[in-house]
This record gives structure tokens, C-alpha cells and sequence, in this order.
């Protein structure tokens, strides 16, 4: 059945008029169509909030609730498309299953705003969370471009002396605009929606005038020795494999608590499509049970409601 | 605690006049004695049986039980030392934690049999595990080159178009004998055991004329399409490092469910141990999950006792 599944997905996937490679002005309204064909937890709550400077949606099952634990999250969509309100049915899946609270950031994006705009806008985010977080309540997590930001604040934070969050979870990161990986050619026919000229297209968008190697773009190439524990999540049907599995082996070279847990068969960011797949659920449980394990469920008695 | 608990450890294995990289015949009486030294569980129930041809110890806990599952274990010492009788501690520990029955195998050890005895050893006893039990009540498992044996054994049994087991489960696995890992190098101060001299002596001894990219001598080589899921473990305090994250990539490029599971600070095979360092137990107790994740409890009415 699984497997149906995940073959049903993978051609609706390749049957769809979005382009990740496109130009993104055009490419926007697409994805936000697609975004909303995910599907969403009942009792969603979402406000708009600003974070510092910084818009974000706070995403909640039920009214949300100062006292549970945050996860501060970035989106996908290659750095140039997708708001925090479109890509709500992810993250909600995560609330749905362990009961925190989700801070999805709006970060700005390129090619209008290239790096390090998204960059400062993750930074700013992620101070004003942990003005109201303590770090041992809070967890960072992201999927594709959005994995490879969380990590990049991270890296940003701990350079500016930052307390680090409990844990840190990505899926599909981005973390390699270089694009070394091998897998972008080998699993070039497996993955039925990145591709080679896609992100050739997006990391120049991004990255500017800045050198990709810089660990701020691709956080491959970063110092990972004070980062908290790391799940890492990808599927083997897709480009970007070798970016989770460098990732883990850089980390782990780093003295980093290192989960790399790879699902064969899947495509990029799979757990976006939880209840039409048995694997994204199995994924999103093994997530939640790692945030759960993680994160303090010791409540704030002065826990104030953030935005 | 933890941290103290790792480097009294390191200490003890730096001070230890074993040498892994010494005389094969004089190191196996200090290897025999270190392995002495590991903890036992309560209720160790041992018996010495035979897999096939191949001599192996039954190891549970309280008498061992036709209906529970089995875990094909293959222990480690460089393919040059070690029993499966002295080296007890490790997989009764895994026993102690989910009640499976471990056949921990007697392979034939270099330099006086060089590969392929221990291949030959390793698939007659999981050929004769196979007549005992269902594939879906087998798992597979093995500490550094043993670790590597284990896959080397799958390997082999796959290209002889045997059932593979429901789970396979790898500490520290030397699965690269050309030595090809960076962390060999990297992590030589922070190895309290391995270094490459010892690698380059028990490499060159085991795998004699045979090629050492030879998948069955160097499983990171190797073609795992059609494995089961995998569980890997290592420290980030050994030489053997790339080698976990080598083989976890290797096996999700073939579509291989991949867990990779790095605890930072600790050393080769830290989870020997267990209930004196408390990163081992709790990465055991991770092995244990996946384990009974994977392991049919459906008993087996006709199940008979093996041996």
C-alpha cells in the first residue's frame, strides 16, 4: 500500500504546473496552490505575529498556550517562495503530535531580497523567542531551504554568543548551495521535483555577491562543535540526499548528538504529505518523539504568551 | 556525570596494555582480559552449539526460549581476536534489554585464516539460522569488525539469493578496509584505541590477497539494494567515525532504511559499557526499540530450540 502511496504522490508531483526552477515571481502562486492541497491537523489555530522586527504565523492545536514548548520553524521553497501562512500544514502536523507551539517565520525573500536578508530576519526571530523561551523549552527546525536556515541561525547565534535551543530538527535541508553533492545526478530520475538547474537557479538567486562556501549560505561548511542534538530527516528518492547525509557526518565531526534517518523510496520533504502516507506519519512520530525527548516539559510559571 | 563517566573510560582503554594494533597472538590474552572486565547482566544463560559447521554460543537471558527471536550477532577484535565466549558482555546486554535469543558466531580469525573464512563461517551460520528461524524473527548485528562481517554476510547471502533478515543493527562497523575514512586521521587524539598503524596491520592480515575494496572484505563497497532497515551506531570520539557515516550513506543511496545514530564524546564500541557509562545505556535502549520495531513477536508454534 505504501508504496502506492508514495508513487501516487511522486506523479501528481511531476504533474504539477509548479517549476521550482522557474522564475519565482511566477512560480509564488503555484506554490501556494500546492501548498494548500497539504493536508491540515481540525482544530488549527494560527495568528499573525511579529517576532523582533520579523512577521510569523504562531501556529497552535487549540488556543495556544504560554506554558508548552516552542519550536521556532522555517519553511521551504528554495529561498524564493512560500510565505509562513501558506506552508502552515507542515508545521501543524508537528503541533498536532506533540502539543507545542509553532513560530513559523516570514522570512524575506529572494531574488528581491537575497542574502543575508533571510538570514537576519531568522536571527532577529530566533532573539525575540528566546526572550520569552528558555532554551531548554525551545527547539529550531526547518524543511529544505528552511533546514539549511534554521542551521545558518544557529550558526549566526552561536557566533553572537546565543544561547543554543534544546534540539534542532530538518527535513530535506538545503544545506549546500555549492551543490557538490552527488546525489543531485544520481537521484536526478528518482526525485520527481528538484533538479539540477532548479537549484543552480535559486542558490545564485540567494546567495548574491556572497561565496556559497560561506557557512552562513550553505551551513555544510560550518563549525557545528556547541549545536544541540540534530535530527535529520530526508528520503532516498531525492537530489538533495547527500546534503542530509554530509550534514550528518560534518555534525557528528563536530561532537554533535547526530540522528540521521533516512526513509527509503520517499521524496523531498515527504512528511508535508502526513495522512495520504504512511511513511510521513511513521516520520512525524519519530520527530515528535525526538522533540518530546528534548524539549523540558517543565512549565514557565511566568510564561507569557509570545507576538 | 556523563562526561566523567567518558573520560575515566578513555583513561582505562588509553592505560589498558592492550595494543590493537600488536601481535595478533599476544594481544588475545589481553583482549580476553578486557573483555572480561565488561559487565554481565543477571541471568546470563550461555550454551556453546554449533551454526551449521560453525561453532557459536546461545546466549539469553534466564534459559533460552524456542519463541522469542534471535539476533545473529558477530563480535569484534579487528577479524584477529576475540571469542564469541569472551566477548559475552556486549550482545548479553542487548539479550538482557528485549528478551531476544543471541547466536553470537565463532568465526575463524586472522592472520592464520585470512578472508574468506570468516565470510564462510559468517553465512553458514546464518544459513543455519535461517532453517531455524522465519526471517521476520532474525535480526543481524555485530560491533566494529564484526559490524563489518555482519553486512559482509548479508551481502554474500543476498548475491546467494538467501531471505534476508527483518533488521540488521551495527556498533562502530569497520566496513572500509582500504582506510579511506578522514576521521582515521581526524580523530586520532581523540581515539583512545584505533589508530591507523593498528587498521593497517589487521586490514592487510584479514584480507590477505583479496582486494580490500572487494565489497565482502569492505562492505562500504558494497550494493545494499534489497537490505533490511539498518540501525548504526558510533561516538564521535573514534577513528572509525566516517566509517558509520560511510555505510549510512552508502545504504541510503540503494533505498536502504537508514537509522544513523551518533552520540558525541564517546569511544569505539562504548556501548560495551553499559550500566557504567550512561550514553551507552541509552543507546542501547535505541537499538533495543529498533529491534522489537522490527522483530516479529509472532511465536512461531512450531518453533524448536536452535543447536
Amino acid at each position: 500500500m505504501s508504496r502506492e502511496q508514495a508513487e501516487a504522490i511522486a506523479r501528481t508531483l511531476r504533474d504539477s504546473p509548479l517549476d521550482v526552477g522557474g522564475e519565482a515571481v511566477e512560480q509564488r502562486a503555484l506554490f501556494a496552490q500546492l501548498m494548500a492541497s497539504r493536508p491540515r491537523p481540525a482544530d488549527l489555530v494560527t495568528e499573525n505575529i511579529r517576532l523582533g522586527n520579523t512577521p510569523a504565523v504562531r501556529i497552535s492545536i487549540g488556543p495556544a498556550e504560554p506554558r508548552r514548548p516552542a519550536v521556532l520553524y522555517f519553511h521551504g521553497g528554495g529561498y524564493a517562495v512560500g510565505t509562513a501562512a501558506e506552508t502552515i500544514g507542515l508545521p501543524a502536523q508537528i503541533s498536532a503530535r506533540n502539543g507545542v507551539t509553532v513560530l513559523s517565520v516570514d522570512y524575506r525573500l529572494a531574488p528581491e531580497n537575497p542574502f543575508p536578508a533571510a538570514l537576519t530576519d531568522g536571527l532577529d526571530a530566533y532573539q525575540a523567542a528566546l526572550a520569552t523561551y528558555a532554551p531548554t523549552r525551545l527547539a529550531v527546525a526547518g524543511e529544505s531551504a528552511g533546514g539549511g536556515l534554521a542551521l545558518a541561525t544557529l550558526l549566526a547565534a552561536k557566533q553572537r554568543g546565543l544561547a543554543m535551543p534544546a534540539a534542532a530538527f530538518v527535513m530535506s535541508p538545503w544545506v549546500d548551495l555549492t551543490l557538490s553533492g552527488a546525489s543531485i545526478d544520481t537521484k536526478a530520475d528518482a526525485d520527481p521535483v528538484i533538479h539540477r538547474a532548479a537549484l543552480e537557479l535559486r542558490a545564485r538567486e540567494y546567495a548574491g555577491d556572497q561565496p556559497r562556501t560561506d557557512p552562513l549560505v550553505s551551513p555544510l561548511f560550518g563549525d557545528f562543535d556547541g549545536l544541540p542534538p540534530l535530527l535529520i530527516q530526508a528520503g532516498s528518492h531525492e537530489c538533495l540526499l547527500d546534503d542530509a547525509v554530509g550534514l550528518a557526518g560534518r555534525a557528528a565531526t563536530d561532537n554533535v548528538a547526530i540522528t540521521l534517518d533516512i526513509t527509503p523510496g520517499v521524496h523531498h520533504v515527504f512528511q508535508a504529505v502526513a495522512t495520504l502516507l504512511d511513511e510521513a506519519d511513521a516520520a512525524l512520530q519519530r520527530a515528535s518523539a525526538f522533540l518530546s525527548q528534548h524539549l523540558s516539559s517543565t512549565a514557565d510559571p511566568e510564561a507569557t504568551l509570545i507576538g
